[in-house]
Parts: C-alpha cells; structure tokens; sequence
C-alpha cells in the first residue's frame, strides 16, 4: 500500500481468484471453466474482428443486443453486456445498495459478493445457509435490502426452484433481488421468463461457463428496462467501450450457435452424472449439483490433503478455507477422460492413506 | 432512473462517447482512432487467441507485462493493465481521491474527468486555461489534492514539456500527479522516465490511439510499484479478469512490433502537419498539436455550424459545446486521402457560405 491510498480502501480485502500456476501442466478442474473450445462460429466472427481494432468498439452492442436477446427471450431494452459477470454484479452493487439498502446474501455463496459489498461501502446482511448447505427462500422474506442470490449457488450446486424464487421476488417488493445464473444453463431453472412481471429482479448470467468464452469476458444482465437503464448510467461513468469489438463478435456466434451450445451443456451433465457416481462408489458425499463442477467431501480424507495430494499428483481442484465447508473440494467438470484422471488420482490418494 | 437507484448516484451525468452513426458511412474523424490497422503481429496472435477462450485470461497479465515493460523502459512492479485506459483512471480516482483529496484539473480537458469525481463523490477543482488554452504550470503548485493533467491536453493537443511537469511533481509531493498520456506518441514527450524518482507519478497510457488497438481495449498505468498495487487492489475488488485473452495478444503483438509502431505516428505526424497547413491556408487558427488531432477554428465560420454541415456531407469532426470552446472543431487526423476529404468539404462549404 502506497502512502497516496485513499483512507477508503485502507483495509480493503481483495478477492482471490483460482489459482493458475505456470509451472507445470496441470488437469485444470479448478476454476469451473468448460473443457470445450468455443462455437467455431463465435472463433471465426472473433478473428474477422482482429482486423479492425483500430475502431472503437460500439459502447451500445448494437449488433450483438439483438442476436442476445432473440435467443434469451427478452426485448432488446431489458439486456445489457459487460467485461464478464463480475463487472456487473460490481456496477449492480453501485446502483442498487448503499449505507441505507445493505446487500443480504448467504453466508456460504460466491466470495466476490462480500468483496463488492466492502469496496462499495455498502454494509452486509450474510444469512447462513442451512444445516444440509441450502437456501431457504423463507429466510430472505422481508430483507431489507438488495438479495443477492446466486442459482445454483456456488460452490454447493444446489439450485432453488423457480417458485422458490419467486417467493422471494413476492417477499422484497421494494428491493432489487439479483440472481446470479452464472451457472444455470447446466440444469436449473432459469428466472428470466419472470422479467416482464417482477419490476425488481435482475438476472445477471456469463458467457464464461456455458458459451466456452471464459478468457473472452462476456457477461450480461437483464432487468425490467429502467433497471438496465440505471446499469447503463454505472456503465457510462466508468467505462462506456467496456465490451471490446473481438468479443462483441464472439458473443454473435455463441448465441447465434445454439445447437453448440446445447451439445456442450448435455455432455457436461453426462459428465457430471458419471463423476458423481463414481465419487459417491468411493464413498464421498456429493451435494445435488445443477452446475458444471461437483461439491464434494469423503468422511475419511481431509479437504485440505486432498486438494494438496491432487495438485502434487497434476490434478487441480479448489479448496476454500470457510470453516464450514473446509471438509469439501469443489470439482469442475471436464471431459470424461479428464474425470477419469481425477478419479483415479483420487484413488490412488485413498489406497496410499490406508 | 428506477425506483431503486441509489441516491448516491440520483443525480449523475454520465460521459457521452463521440457519436457513432450507423445509417451511412462516414469519414470518420471524431473520435481519435488510428486510419491504420493494428500490427500484422498483432492481429495474428489475437486470431491465434480466439481458439482457446475457454481457459480465464490470466488476471497477473504475465505474459503480456514482461514485454511491455521492456517496450516501455519500466520495471514489471510498475505496469498495470486494464479494459481500456478508462478503467485504469476509473481506478486511479478511486485509490487516490476522496472527500478529503479532490481531483485537481483542467477545466478543459478530457471530458470524462468530471465524471469520475462525480461517480466516486469526490469533490474536484477545475482550474481554467490560460487565455491561449494553455496549462500553466504554476496553477497546480501545491494543487492540495490529486491532479490530473492530459499531457498533450485533449482536446486542445497543446503539450507541457518535461520540465514544466517535474515543476508540479516537485510541487506536489503529498499528492498524486496522474498525467494522462492518451496522445503521447504524436510528439510529446513522456513522463515514464521519471517514475524511479517521483513516488507521486501516475503515468497512464493506451493502446487505443498510436497502437491502434481502440476495438480491442488496452490501458495501462506506469509508476511506483506501490501505485501499482493500489490499482491492483482496486481491480481484484471489483474485476480481476479485466483483460481478455485476445486482446492481451494483440497487447503482446503491438509491443513487439516497434517497427509497424513508428511508421504508424510518423505517418499520422506529417499528415497532420499537412492538414494544418492546408487548414491555416483556408484562415482557420490551429492550436500547437502535439496529438493525432488538429483543434481549429475560423474567425467567418461558426464551430457548431461547420461541425453540422460536414456531417451532413458525410465527414464526421467533433464539436463540444463548452462556451470557451464552442468556435472550434477537433479533428481526427486520418489518412492524407481521409483528410483531402475533409479540406474539400471545408472548401465547399465555405464557398457556399460567401
């Protein structure tokens, strides 16, 4: 910290990003990324893009806003993209919460939520989740302030309904509720079909896991449209072009590309149904997953050892250090023939320990 | 504005982009890009990056800083990427001002500084141009907050020398100095070779302009290891993963490519020095450019008026309203083909106005 940091964000705690050595080639399970290269449309529109960077790129993603919203069932005023999800949870964050309107989220849920509540000067309500890892939707009845809740939620996977959810729409009239798809499109429900009836919800969903464009940072979110105007006004105060041109084009062909997008998600929950069976064989507990990685704990191996022994053996998973789910790895899903290195380093760990 | 805006952000005025009209094609002069292509090598290793972005660009940027830093003549502690140089000075107003600190600058100058106090609620003291539009560097002695100087200045493209900006270093030593260098490759010198010895130097660049990589989004900081991680801190609060992958190959293409580099400003500095001749020719007042635009006026035209008519004739410059500035226009420098385009219009319509 220089002596110039504004007293604001003298005891700021970043947030933590996956690990992503260099040292070796790891099987990278880490950091829910998909084990698919993007659409071959959405590679070749980028590359044509590489050719005319010298223009900035359109602040208003005139061409990739239509494209979006056709193929996710919105009108063209209740979408806005971003530089990934991230950015506009952060900007959400800006407009919808202040000293009078905390964030109210889960006590065990993705840790960026804590990070833009405190570089936002915003105070935070965390409700923990239940004894078996749940969302009750009871507990955010009422909650005087935004709800943020991710669905599924991570890491656990576990998804709430889409009645559940709009319990929860019902219960805050008053407050923005935000739900974060990030990982919906692997079997939960999504809550956009409910848009045009609760003027307070905002979905906000990526391009990162589903759509293969985590390295290409496209996020998105979509809201009655003076929701979407209030994250434009964010947008235009802090980084209009904040889309560049290469992944305006990649957008274009991943939702132009459905048939792509399809087959990636149903191979990733094959997948995901293959590994849960063969952990639960091995003895380990697995939360009901609906993402694209598995929440799992063995009630003889320690988490930590675990995801220490996997990444000695070239196998990376992620370990968080949350008391209450410290007995936990969280497994993305990769392609079978990945899963199967996992599961038979796991083995291996299991067989060296007895 | 929805009902659930925060108040803090109620009465914002968020920035205006430059206009970028899709019904006819235009010769395009009102935002600053290059007429040039990015580097050959620059485009090849975006295109070879569109295959793989399904893997999380790497947030540490390590594949990129080493070869910018040598580019740059800096040391890899004191480089910081981000999404454009937007971000970056989004970032550098939030680490570096607030209630106490306000942001000291111009009251001509890039039009997004006023924005950035005011989204950050940070209170900001505008100090006039001289009568010939010009920094007097005396005006920021002892500015008593954090100063912000576009060196050349935009959009006047008048440039301070490198002593004038060491007199306000010097003259500021509890404070930060940010010179923002959006335009130094046109003539100006730079103030990077003076970040070992002043600890309260912000130097922020982009690749938008000289590099021409405005589509692609590329901005950096340069300046004490310990300003650079404040701004880190301020990117892994709110988006770690600020740069794609594609346009951190672009980013690594344009650095190696020196040579594509010079040929491109030099280009750009002798059709400028066209341009201007031709203009004075027709009686129009250029201000002493040392950027990739011309800011001109003429005593028997109105700026507003000549900015309409020439877009109604299919060549696009840039008129700002602000009453000290209304005569002029700003005037991208293009092509010497783009910028005949231009004097013949301006002929044109001072012909028909006789």
């Amino acid at each position: 910290m220089s002596t110039f940091l504004s007293k604001r964000y003298m005891s700021l705690t970043p947030y933590t990003p996956g690990e992503q050595p260099q040292d070796q080639q790891y099987v990278k399970l880490n950091t829910n990324e998909s084990p698919f290269p993007p659409s071959p449309l959405s590679q070749r529109l980028a590359r044509q893009a590489a050719g005319d960077l010298q223009l900035y790129s359109d602040p208003e993603c005139r061409k990739l806003i239509p494209v979006a919203a056709e193929a996710l069932g919105v009108k063209e005023d209740q979408i806005l993209f971003s530089n990934g999800s991230d950015e506009i949870l952060n900007f959400a964050f800006m407009a919808f919460c202040d000293e009078d309107t905390p964030a109210v989220f889960p006590d065990i849920s993705y840790g960026f939520y804590t990070v833009f509540a405190d570089i936002n000067r915003v105070p935070q309500k965390k409700i923990p989740l239940t004894e078996d890892f749940r969302i009750d939707p009871k507990d955010y009845y009422g909650a005087g302030g935004t709800v943020v809740i991710a669905n599924p939620n991570a890491p656990t996977g576990i998804a709430l309904s889409l009645e559940e959810i709009e319990s929860i729409l019902k219960a805050n009239p008053g407050n923005v509720v935000i739900i974060d798809e990030a990982y919906v499109d692997f079997g939960c429900e999504s809550a956009v079909g409910l848009i045009d009836k609760y003027k307070n919800l905002l979905v906000v969903q990526t391009c990162s896991k589903s759509r293969s464009l985590a390295g290409g940072r496209l996020g998105f979110a979509m809201g009655d449209k003076d929701l979407i105007r209030d994250l434009n006004t964010i947008k235009y105060s802090t980084n209009p072009y904040n889309v560049n041109s290469m992944t305006m084009a990649a957008g274009i062909g991943a939702f132009l590309d459905r048939e792509y997008f399809d087959m990636c998600r149903e191979r990733i929950m094959e997948t995901r149904d293959y590994a849960r069976k063969a952990l639960e064989d091995l003895g380990f507990e697995c939360l009901d997953s609906r993402s694209n990685f598995l929440f799992a704990r063995h009630p003889g191996i320690d988490g930590e050892f675990l995801y220490m022994r996997c990444k000695e053996k070239g196998v990376l998973i992620r370990h968080f250090t949350l008391p209450r789910i410290k007995d936990f790895n969280r497994i993305t899903i990769g392609t079978k023939e990945q899963m199967d290195i996992l599961l038979k380093t796991v083995k291996e760990i299991m067989e060296e320990e007895r």
